[in-house]
């Protein structure tokens, strides 16, 4: 989730200093407009240690009217505090309808502390995460518009800041033991805070996690969100589809982070020779692999998606090639048939679930539920955006149950993609791969790649995670899946 | 919760005969339309051992086409079920669209039997219940259609129907070692279960919790409930407000289960001179238990509901008489200020949540959501509908943080009622607590008599409990009152 906000954005002085006296303007109209509304506005900071939420609290005070902001830091917990019920703090504090209140080290920062620190397990974590949702829900329908920015830096940028504070005479003094106690823990940390959000990203009140690496895309950011969720809100108030508020945001946003696919290095390639040993050497590996997993117990759920002349097919004929066939299932995935459709549309990849032991083999997946049912519209607004979290909750129940899940984006260039459509035309045995539909998704390309950009940063998780497959070189495509597949392999079975 | 269903509800033989046949009818009707609006419905029953969980099977069997329904029963673990995710054993059998899915022994079962029988922890559980919760909502959303059925006996019940079964040679085989088991451990299941109902009752998927202590109830019940639900999915579909589907049918069934408010015995009374000597007593215990909480940090609410002219404040007068003033704090409610008309409803019974070791006293609470405001319709069906679950997370936190918390309910007869307001009109100094107000709250009885039962059903939890006190009497009122505080004190005091 935080690679991909890793994007580096950056945004010109020029391009900030002329979009700044605009989105002020339009922000302070907007804190009127909620006031008039009597929607009470509520801003959750968070984020790593040194991303800067105190200078974005210091933005909003300047760039909002004051008078009606409060400002909450809940770090140190007081006595006062410590002797009433956990919420109490932040019921006190709460905004009013003609007020903004902003809350950092809200009720997020006391459970991810526990999980860090008191290694809290996973039943509690998700208990108190659970109840952070229920009580965000209950703000939200009664009302209020609750913004969470999560502000993420890299642990290397973490580094570089406290030293450059260190170096200072002047800001030597902010930097505290704990604060390189916490970059230490940067890893748990950054695991902790992503079950978080990942559990709290709801369509009512959603988070947005923001590079915060640069100040001025930062701030803008802030900015350009912020405006946004205000207007829809105002738009929705009072209307039926409340739940709308929080929608697509970051999509919209003019400072929508860099896709992940144009970060993928698709020079990548392999030599013949070296792409026939390794793949010989591999296959055997992987057979061997794939029979202990089955001793074990252990199965496997792979999901190959990708553009269209991606090569899945051809990546899924080398693997199985290293797999008894006794082992596998490979289950293509093409329109749903009348049963199907007759269920929800998890039902028919359930069924397929491997038994202990087992590999499926996905050709296309449930992820077409936010690929081109989204883009082509074959699914509700409201059902594609629902599908991220109940597809979290059917991977994280497939993971807890001991199964491997690894997923598989297979990346192309638009020209390569075009290069390879030409050459089905002309090739005989290769023509009925093409069908008018592929014309037709080239068309609507930026479509996809929004929407699969969105998939990974949503669904991308530390127990199942999204493999960016630079698959312009088909070696270095069936290669890089057989590499990641062994891997994976080897590591369930060590713990095992 | 099971307590209230306990009403001993009847319903005699030709009653029965004359609903049948038009119920039957009515049900096959629905059956179609549904299936004709590609509307799956899933029933869910569940329930104590020897409720006759089987029975209605059958007769759901022969009411409705039988052509289109599974009965599924989920209870000895299949190979092929262990072998792969928990949920898949029910995705593979959930109704499609022109199905009817009936389960026994679903998903509730594994995780009420964990509970009981390996006795994993509370956030072990409330996370199993919460997957539950997203599970149901998730299909909910999706457009299926789920009744869920709670049947309930008491323990006493339960041995007789065992005895039953265990002195006819023909069903002797039926008994098993495990039923006794069960029953012994009869307790232990209800407290589960009740969590485990309180946790997943929604608006969208809510529990129907019966009384199956007579069969002909217990089926008309089931018939009743989802007739009204089947209709209410046929309505509402395709229209936004999907979430209207379950609401408030158990109110609106003419099989309605006994209003709690009608078990009680109002003849309950204690002489003046009995009265003088144990108030003095519990006085002088109260005080001294008060100042033992204050030490140990034990903080306590106590909540007076009740009538017009129930005697409320006689009540706390009498409590307070009996504590140091520097201990208790009483929270008057009255219609709410300007201030607390901008926040959430639960706001303004935050701010006055005690410390650790004081009291607060609350006369009128949190609980004029599901009462008055629900039946003046100061508030929409939408947020009464939803205050039941806030207010029991809202108590829920305050008894985990260690706070006692108690709620009274004072009781009188509509008669009494009226000779008091009477009195009060001709009395001088009573005068002025008699308002229009009151004469026309008593038009409404029979609806505020429906809103308190409700809320005793659905908020009266083991660690937050509602006590009906009998007040037509007030000397039993005072003293009954003041009885139940002393033991509550005693107790949180004994596992301090």
């Amino acid at each position: 989730m935080f690679e991909i906000v890793e994007s580096g954005a950056k945004i010109s002085k020029s391009q900030y200093k002329k979009r700044l006296p605009e989105l002020r303007f339009e922000l302070l109209q907007a804190q009127f407009a909620l006031q008039k509304a009597g929607i009470p506005l509520l801003i959750i900071l968070s984020g790593v240690e040194g991303a800067g939420k105190g200078e974005v609290v210091n933005r909003l005070n300047s760039w909002l009217d004051t008078r009606y902001i409060e400002t909450n830091v809940f770090r140190v917990e007081s006595d006062e505090q410590k002797r009433r019920p956990f919420y109490w703090r932040y019921w006190r504090k709460l905004p009013s309808k003609k007020q903004v209140g902003i809350f950092i080290g809200s009720w997020y920062r006391s459970s991810i502390l526990k999980r860090v620190q008191d290694g809290i397990k996973d039943a509690e974590y998700d208990s108190e995460l659970h109840r952070i949702l229920i009580h965000e829900q209950m703000l939200a329908k009664d009302g209020m518009l609750i913004a969470k920015f999560w502000f993420h830096i890299s642990k290397k940028e973490q580094k570089k800041r406290l030293r450059v504070l260190e170096k200072n005479e002047r800001t030597q003094w902010r930097v505290t033991e704990e604060d390189w106690k916490h970059h230490d823990q940067y890893d748990d940390y950054k695991t902790a805070s992503e079950r978080a959000i990942r559990k709290t990203d709801t369509a009512d009140v959603p988070w947005h996690v923001l590079d915060a690496s640069q100040d001025r895309y930062r701030d803008l950011a802030v900015m350009e969100i912020l405006l946004q969720k205000m207007n829809m809100a105002l738009k929705y108030n009072g209307g039926e589809n409340e739940s709308s508020a929080g929608k697509n945001i970051q999509s919209q946003s003019a400072l929508k982070p860099k896709n992940i696919l144009d970060r993928i290095d698709l020079t990548q390639a392999i030599e013949q020779d070296v792409y026939s040993s390794e793949f010989d050497e591999l296959k055997l590996e992987i057979d061997y692999l794939a029979w202990q997993c089955y001793r074990n117990g252990i199965s496997s759920v792979f999901v190959f998606e990708g553009w269209d002349a991606a090569g899945k097919g051809g990546v899924i004929r080398r693997l199985i090639q290293a797999m008894d066939a006794k082992l596998y299932r490979v289950i293509q995935i093409a329109a749903p048939t009348d049963e199907e459709k007759e269920h929800h549309y998890l039902w028919r990849f359930w069924r397929h679930i491997p038994r202990d032991g087992k590999i499926t083999i996905y050709d296309r997946s449930w992820y077409g539920r936010v690929l081109v049912e989204r883009v082509e519209g074959f699914a509700t607004e409201a059902e594609w955006g629902r599908a991220y979290s109940e597809i979290i909750e059917f991977e994280q129940q497939l993971t807890e149950h001991g199964t491997i899940v690894q997923k598989f984006w297979l990346h192309i260039s638009s020209d390569e993609q075009l290069r390879r459509f030409k050459e089905r035309e002309i090739t005989d045995y290769k023509k009925h791969k093409l069908t008018e539909d592929d014309w037709r998704n080239r068309d609507k390309h930026e479509l996809y790649k929004d929407a699969v950009h969105d998939m990974v940063a949503k669904t991308g998780t530390e127990y199942a995670p999204w493999n960016i497959i630079a698959a312009d070189d088909k070696n270095h495509a069936r290669i890089s899946v057989l590499r990641i597949i062994r891997d994976k392999l080897e590591e369930a079975l060590k713990s095992a």
